[in-house]
């Protein structure tokens, strides 16, 4: 198996687009925009969704199911929601198709026109609320912690696989609350469960910080999120977080009687990430080689490749495989054994190089004389060959090491792109010629924000809650800024 | 908390609906015949999802995902499937909404009109072909066994929550193979499954059998199913399985090269259950006390209730029930300690009968002085005092009693209410006197079989597969028969 991949240096969007279709992770499909998510992808998602899944229950919210459809007039109740979703939408007008009368196919059914029109959720805090509103009557109906995954649709004109689709998979938590800090408080324990995620299960280091005005989500009063660093220098938006305020209950009539008997509006917030996930996770470690994976989300976590001449020694060798397989299984380990003999062993090296499992055991004829098996990781491409007898210990080390060492170098990569300047001639300096975040004042207005976003394309990521607050003048218009905030360029 | 659930026997469609909302399972939503799941009845289709999911995968069966909408051509190319699925399905015609120019609020934008409509996915089997097609070369990527979880949309008139929805969640199986018999032996094979599911899980015993060529799936060649018999007398469809022939590959042109090189027609097969087994579960083990629930399948597997009067009695009971509650974790039971202060035990009592958890143990000060507790079984109401030392054991016994004390309920409910009749009027009379199966001889005809559902509403559920094959002569026409097949009126 080539691989005949490009190399990031040479072209890193041309690369990833490659490597998302040749690791067997999506591809476009006939429908404009909208992917298909392959085997080997979705088995990657699945890890990723049983992990957050976890964290959502353990942390006490519950999952449900809420339509895929929203009439048209739900998204027109709160007034800066539709003005951010309304714009792209797939809007469902007809129920019905018929035979055309000239026998030229199916048309639509003119005489199956809705009454009114129905949007394909971009997202679901409307259809929500409207369900909330029967729901919370009382203090003691709060808080409401719900989440669900589900399909989503925004129309986008330029789309690219996991980054920005059509139609994506994410979860979406909508929680209600009785205070205003507790829903804050929410935002920010999925703030800070998203981030853990980020860096304990996919090894990529975020930062979290709260958006600007003109970033935050329509709807919202505040928008918390985690931005990560890629290996172009570029940011992308990992998951967000939002405080929501009394903006739905106001809009869906949601109040609920306080202790004291008397009636309030219901604190909100929503939370989300998505398959763009899966872009992150490419792009934050995959190398020239294809893939690499964190063991933690890695469908295959180790590989043995047999290195034989003739079926006598297959077998010895998968004699002596077979009881590995079968431990390592036990000890929860996902072990794929590719005696296949249809593929020489250096086309299934390249293989699962490419689609990224983290640890390959290589074992030969040399290797049963001497009682020995070798390993290879992936992430260094160092090999090492090590007795049967400590072969179990030293994968459940390697897997443990490999799982850090991608998070460190993805870390150490990412300190080295943070970049503090003053001036706005810096800015566009160290824009152009480094990348990565640029730490700089600014004075906290729309327009300035707008200005540096026409001149150079970056954007305000976030204003980091790392709890530094040094005080400056904004590097654009010198007017007082309270703290750095982090420009990039984004996906 | 009162119930105030319709009886069966006075309005079992009533008893249904309203048992389905009281107990928290869905809720009609603002969005015609789309229901939103509610937490407790996600719960019982996540544990649906979690075995089934495991069964596909131990018969070497792997996720992926598709897109939502279908290009209105690609329906049509099919041309039973079209005939099929066209007449109620959500038709996208536009991809943009905007402000009205009098201010009235948003409105199509007339502007944004798709050039292909596309159609909400109603199945998968259209896209799935399309994408095969690209997959598909040679006899090595054969067989190709692929499963999707997904929401799909059918325009239905009449809706009934979980029975028949507009939207509904469901898993879809497509497979490719290279030959005939392949694709009948896959098909058997996820009829088993589904009946062992049906019958291990949501204790539901089912007939497997053959569909007639009028209720077959539009696009298939044979449509192998499993039918449940509801305590109302009426037959269920609980799953579908079908072997389609060539009939997809022959539409979207997905050939592959056998091994001696030629190109030939890939065999396929599709299978799917939805969210509709929740409505199968709830009416065939449930009474007019709510629901009952199969420990395999419940949220709540025991729920422990103090009775007390004061604090100290509480704090009491609680220090003995917490390592009771960590030991029955540890064995993988779930269970839940309700020691709300807001609500009497009376009222957990009916909470826990209408939600249908199978064991609920009460502890109160005498059994505190005896070292006991009170264990009641929700489906017989049976209650018995058990002695600290032997409870788990004891819960572990009556957790798989339960299981199997309500599937053989069920089980010689169905077998009382399959009757055997020769003539149509004792057809009719037993139809409308006793409900359930009727096994009668059938010529084999559309015809009589259209006459029979006009005159009685009975249809054939299927052609069962149990191997009797006596022959006879056609109730209706007194044409010869090759074996009985099973009438009932059905959902």
């Amino acid at each position: 198996m080539g691989k005949n991949l490009t190399k990031r240096s040479e072209d890193y969007s041309k690369w990833y687009n490659e490597l998302v279709v040749k690791a067997d992770l999506a591809e476009n499909s006939g429908v404009r925009g909208c992917m298909v998510i392959k085997p080997y992808g979705f088995a990657i998602w699945e890890k990723m969704q049983a992990a957050l899944d976890g964290m959502f229950k353990e942390t006490g919210h519950e999952n449900a199911y809420f339509p895929i459809f929203i009439p048209k007039s739900f998204l027109s109740r709160e007034a800066s929601h539709v003005e951010g979703f309304a714009k792209e939408c797939a809007v469902v007008t007809h129920y019905r198709l018929k035979n055309a009368p000239d026998g030229s196919g199916i048309i639509v059914d003119e005489d199956a026109k809705l009454e009114e029109e129905l949007i394909v959720r971009p997202t679901s805090e409307t259809i929500i609320w409207d369900t909330y509103k029967k729901w919370i009557q009382s203090y003691r109906d709060l808080p409401l912690l719900i989440n669900q995954w589900a399909n989503v649709v925004r129309w986008e004109m330029r789309t690219r696989l996991f980054l920005r689709t059509t139609e994506f998979l994410w979860q979406e938590g909508h929680t209600a609350h009785a205070t205003e800090q507790e829903a804050i408080d929410e935002a920010e324990l999925i703030l800070n469960l998203y981030a853990d995620f980020a860096e304990n299960h996919m090894a990529v280091p975020v930062i979290q910080g709260t958006k600007t005005e003109s970033e935050r989500f329509a709807g919202a009063v505040e928008t918390y999120c985690i931005e990560a660093l890629m290996q172009d220098g570029k940011s992308l938006q990992a998951g967000t977080s939002h405080f929501l305020g009394q903006n739905f209950a106001r809009a869906f009539d949601v109040k609920f009687a306080n202790k004291e008997g008397k009636q309030e509006w219901v604190w909100a917030t929503s939370w989300g990430v998505s398959t763009r996930l899966m872009g992150a996770l490419v792009m934050t470690h995959s190398d020239d080689n294809g893939l690499v994976l964190p063991p933690k989300l890695a469908p295959i976590q180790v590989v043995i490749i047999p290195i034989y001449k003739g079926i006598e020694q297959l077998d010895a060798i998968s004699e002596k495989v077979q009881p590995l397989v079968g431990e390592l299984r036990l000890k929860g380990i996902s072990v794929k054994y590719d005696s296949r003999d249809t593929h020489k062993p250096g086309f299934k090296f390249n293989e699962y190089e490419l689609k990224g499992v983290p640890l390959r055991i290589a074992i030969g004829q040399r290797d049963l004389e001497n009682d020995t098996f070798e390993l290879a990781r992936r992430d260094t491409l160092e090999k090492e060959t090590v007795r049967a007898g400590q072969v179990i210990g030293r994968i459940q080390e390697l897997l443990v090491d490999i799982q850090e060492n991608i998070f460190q170098k993805a870390f150490r990569y990412r300190e080295d792109h943070v970049t503090t300047v003053e001036t706005y001639d810096e800015f566009k300096l160290v824009l152009e010629q480094k990348g990565g975040f640029i730490a700089a004042h600014w004075d906290g207005t729309t327009e300035t924000e707008d200005r540096v976003k026409e001149e150079t394309k970056a954007t305000i990521r976030c204003i980091p809650l790392d709890g530094k607050t040094e005080t400056g003048s904004c590097m654009v218009t010198g007017k007082p800024s309270k703290q750095r905030v982090l420009f990039a360029k984004a996906y």
